[in-house]
């Protein structure tokens, strides 16, 4: 579980207690508020998760050995560029996906969420079916909420019988750069829109749900159509 | 709902603001710790339904309407003269019941949990599966743990991010010819190969699970690198 920039210490146990009593320990927090993450390390009866979080700068580190990366929302006036899946249909996907590969679940701050930055490493987003009169959870009871679903009539993990591993984080971002830079070269890319095409780039490969052999074969066909483009 | 005994005026509000978020209005407590209702009470942002409930001096007078009356329970060393049923079998008895009365689903004090005397309203138990090493959860997650159960997977409307089709195979069709021509133009393709890379381009993108807009993008993407290795 991803934690990026949370802010409120109460909410940092709160999140850490939910993963013990479900089982899931290990926890990975992004540039957290580090007042808040001192005292909710320090706290009474903290669960031990907690002093073993792994601490990252970005996002991208956080995720680099992932092979799904689920990002939550409440879904706001935002636009959404993903595919949003309902908790009950997502979580029976993580649970599949476990089988075979590392998922990141990443929640984001109490105040904004998850920025569209955040988002953009994800490959799909999951929505908690709150009500349309009041759909923004406080953040420990959504964790609890997404954790219990993952471990809900907790069969095993179901094995998938896909033989390739899924593509990691690490091998999507080294695909998305030569994709950015072969649509660079060819000219694709209007002066200014840099980095939205970057960003839009990042998205589209994350929804392809490619294997790792598939991520490094797109990653060899774009960085010849790169080198061609250079001559 | 019923809160017997609650101290802790947050966990008064997160358990509202749960309530809140899936939809259950009705809140009633029993013997609430003074201070700690009025506080949650006049917490900024607590739900309205917080402002409504009701009051009662007892446990029988709580759910003295109600026709299924459920006790939760962390399971200590307490002998339990109840049927006790996990939250997912649990869940789906009180949703049937739902159908013809009303259903009082208790939860006791942080520190204690109900009482051998609450417990004896109780038609039956409900634990949530958490794990051996740690089972008590904290109050307001334990609610909306509880809660989602209910309206887990009641119907509503698919979100918007589910709506893109998915690419038809005249949309995969084009794509794989614009792939392979990038190829073919950029080097990629060695001499007499032309056939198999042509079949591993076809295998490549059913593999992708694209949508139709995704489908479209790659096959601009693709197009643009082709021209500009052609000039």
């Amino acid at each position: 579980m991803v934690l990026v920039r949370t802010r409120n210490p109460l909410n940092v146990g709160a999140a850490a207690r939910a993963m013990s009593n479900f089982g899931f320990l290990k926890l990975r927090v992004v540039e957290p508020f580090d007042v808040a993450f001192r005292e909710a390390r320090s706290a009474v009866g903290a669960p031990e998760l907690l002093a073993n979080a792994e601490e990252f700068g970005s996002v991208a580190e956080a995720v680099a050995d992932c092979s799904m990366v689920v990002g939550t929302t409440a879904v706001g006036s935002r636009v959404l560029a993903h595919p949003l899946k309902r908790l009950e249909r997502g979580g029976s996907e993580i649970r599949s996906h476990l089988g075979s590969g590392s998922v990141a679940l990443l929640f984001g701050s109490e105040k904004r969420g998850l920025s569209n930055d955040d988002l953009s490493h994800c490959h799909w987003l999951l929505r908690i079916p709150t009500r349309e009169e009041h759909i923004s959870m406080n953040l420990g009871q959504a964790v609890a909420v997404c954790l219990y679903e993952l471990i809900r009539s907790s069969e095993l993990p179901v094995s998938s019988g896909e033989l390739v591993a899924p593509a990691n984080s690490g091998e999507l971002g080294r695909l998305t750069q030569v994709l950015f830079e072969a649509l660079s070269v060819s000219g694709y890319v209007k002066a200014g829109s840099e980095e939205i095409t970057l960003e839009k780039a990042r998205r589209l490969v994350r929804r392809m749900s490619l294997n790792a052999e598939d991520a490094e074969t797109w990653t060899g066909m774009l960085g010849k159509m790169k080198a061609g483009n250079r001559q």
